[in-house]
């Protein structure tokens, strides 16, 4: 890999058994201490790496030296003892990189309610660790489940003067809604930054990316966004209301918004990238919800992913999103990035060239805008069309 | 058909032209006039005859005398000219029947978007009058779209030495989900009862019927339920806090989820019914919660598909309904009605017998009982299956 990684960041990426073959081990070491902000799953039932790490972001946040990841098993739903054995892997790493205690995330995804092969990811561990180099790829591998692509998105910037880089590695394809998905999502940046302006840059991030899609409107148990920002770079420290702020700022949502994108691209039996774009407003909450139900409805991923212009489906999608709007003033659009038709104007269909709409929705990125002709928000939601084969995959999963 | 259809309403059902072949216009007529409740989706976007029932059944609840109902096009986002649409709908009827104005509700279901072919129908209308009978079948017919199956429900009671009947009729079976779904459902009863009584009761059904079941999640824009009275029983009249008024709740809310159930097990592409009993809730509003949460998520109904007791989703779509609970005391089975094995007790998975299993879920009904183990709330949902058929059914729907 020819990116420069931020500075002093460490990947491991390497196969411990708890799959046949592929990669289902990783880490991620830094030289030095990091700051550190998390976000994670709004579900009630939590998995036990989810817990571990908002206790451990909560007591020592600035301090992080290392995550250790595996695919394949969730460890949620695995009561005491999955809580034994994500302490076991933490362990394991700080004991073998010589760190101290409680500076060690720990995350899981893949199936629920097995218990961790434990000793499998031990002896994993004593072996990942003497392998750690400058490439993120092989990390990147490890942490795929049903992924069919690794997911890595990278800036690299100046902040007066000082060159500073953020590197993003995420994983997720099924189980995908609003509210996190099904993800983790890893953050890795040598910037020096306060932390107030972290823990609001990322909030604010994770609100227009991961927030903003859905595969199948599932909120898994084990969603995760972590940043870790060791300050390497030696940058003037960024904080809120500076220069520095904005231009880290929009580097790093890009950073989030392209990774969300690569999730829903790699939606479970996806064929189509789907962007709803709602436009005029009133305000961004109304904009939101409606972005957001139209790109979670079954009936507008299934009409597009058979390429049928049903704007009807949309418009209705629109309505019951629960915002309040005037549909005697919306205005809807398809394209697909260069050709675009408007098939629906003040509370009805219109004619429209059928043709072009079939071309447009034959494209492997659809783009649907609805123009709300009222105020100035606007909100972007990203989804995949349902397809035969995201059923295949889901009816047999587990076994 | 055999049932004493309640006194005074006659059925019919003709092809008029909407559909190629198949029956697309039914009525309802009664020789006397009804008390009449409805009750209609939330979805923002309101198809015409929606909202022209709406102010009518609030205008004039209590000379109902026919229902018109066209099956194939919606008359939904249909503008100025959808109203009007209705409106002569209503009025060809009237004329044709020698009624009232005001006295004719409307219904439409089918594709969103096209403008009704109104000459057709109203020809259509002229020639269904002449064929009215006391057999519901052909205007159950006339009603459906991609329905599989007729769908009627029907109740005989003695109401303090009166016979009493209540015929339930419906369809729907995609664009399916709790707060009303893609469905028409029609009461007819020859009970006397009073206004209060009607609403009260309609209100209740509806919540515990056909707000609870999903086959894809999506809310339409023509959902209603509409119940007729004609009193023509001659019974004493019902009123609240009555031993027949519970005698006429429970047979009435029999129909509805005999009704609702019917739905789902003929959801487009469906090949089981889930039913989801939450027990022992802290209230009903948790239960409900926690119910219709895992009967919409699309993993649990791919995974129930693929009949793999893949326990983990259903715990995880219960973590992410809203409602709180405490896993630690939740416990799950899987029935199918015959068998029952607990697959979940606190908070985590047990070792369970995956042969029987296995067996439990490859029967048509899958039944999942959920104890939260922590008050005497309860709560039912009822849902299907995602199949690749539903896929090849929506992708293909308008073209």
């Amino acid at each position: 890999m020819v990116l420069n990684v931020p500075r002093g960041f460490k990947f491991v990426g390497i196969n411990c058994g708890i799959k046949k073959c592929k990669k289902d081990l990783g880490i991620v070491y830094s030289e030095k201490e990091c700051l550190a902000h998390g976000m994670f799953t709004r579900n009630l039932v939590k998995a036990s790496p989810v817990i571990y790490d908002m206790k451990l972001l909560q007591e020592n946040p600035r301090l992080i030296r290392a995550i250790v990841v595996n695919s394949g098993n969730a460890n949620a739903c695995t009561g005491e003892e999955g809580m034994k054995n994500t302490v076991r892997m933490a362990k394991k790493v700080a004991e073998k990189l010589g760190l101290e205690d409680k500076t060690v995330l720990v995350s899981s995804t893949g199936v629920i309610g097995l218990q961790l092969p434990i000793e499998k990811i031990e002896s994993g561990i004593e072996r990942a660790v003497n392998l750690l180099t400058d490439d993120p790829i092989q990390f990147a591998e490890a942490i795929m489940t049903t992924d069919t692509a690794i997911k890595i998105s990278y800036r690299e910037l100046e902040l007066s003067g000082k060159n500073v880089r953020i590197l993003g590695i995420a994983k997720g394809s099924g189980m995908i809604h609003p509210n996190l998905a099904t993800m983790l999502s890893f953050l890795f940046t040598d910037a020096k930054i306060s932390y107030d302006a972290l823990k609001k840059l990322l909030e604010n991030a994770v609100d227009k990316s991961y927030n903003m899609i859905d595969v199948d409107g599932d909120t898994s148990t084990n969603d995760t966004v972590i940043v870790l920002a060791n300050g390497l770079a030696e940058n003037k420290e960024i904080v809120e209301g500076t220069r520095d702020y904005e231009d880290f700022r929009s580097a790093f949502d890009e950073i989030n918004v392209e990774l969300a994108k690569k999730m829903v691209e790699d939606g479970e039996g996806a064929t189509k990238l789907i962007q709803v774009e709602v436009i005029n407003a009133a305000d961004e909450k109304t904009a939101r919800k409606i972005a957001r139900s139209i790109v979670s409805s079954n009936l507008v991923k299934t009409a597009i992913y058979g390429e049928d212009a049903n704007w009807g489906r949309i418009i209705a999608a629109a309505g019951y999103s629960g915002a309040v709007f005037d549909v005697g003033q919306l205005t809807l659009y398809l394209s697909d990035g260069y050709r675009k038709v408007k098939v629906f104007e003040k509370g009805q269909g219109i004619l429209f060239d059928e043709e072009m709409a079939k071309q447009i929705l034959s494209s492997t990125r659809v783009f649907l805008t609805i123009d709300l002709n009222f105020g100035n928000s606007r909100a972007v939601a990203w989804g995949c069309d349902l397809t035969e084969k995201y059923v295949q995959i889901n009816g047999r999963y587990r076994t």
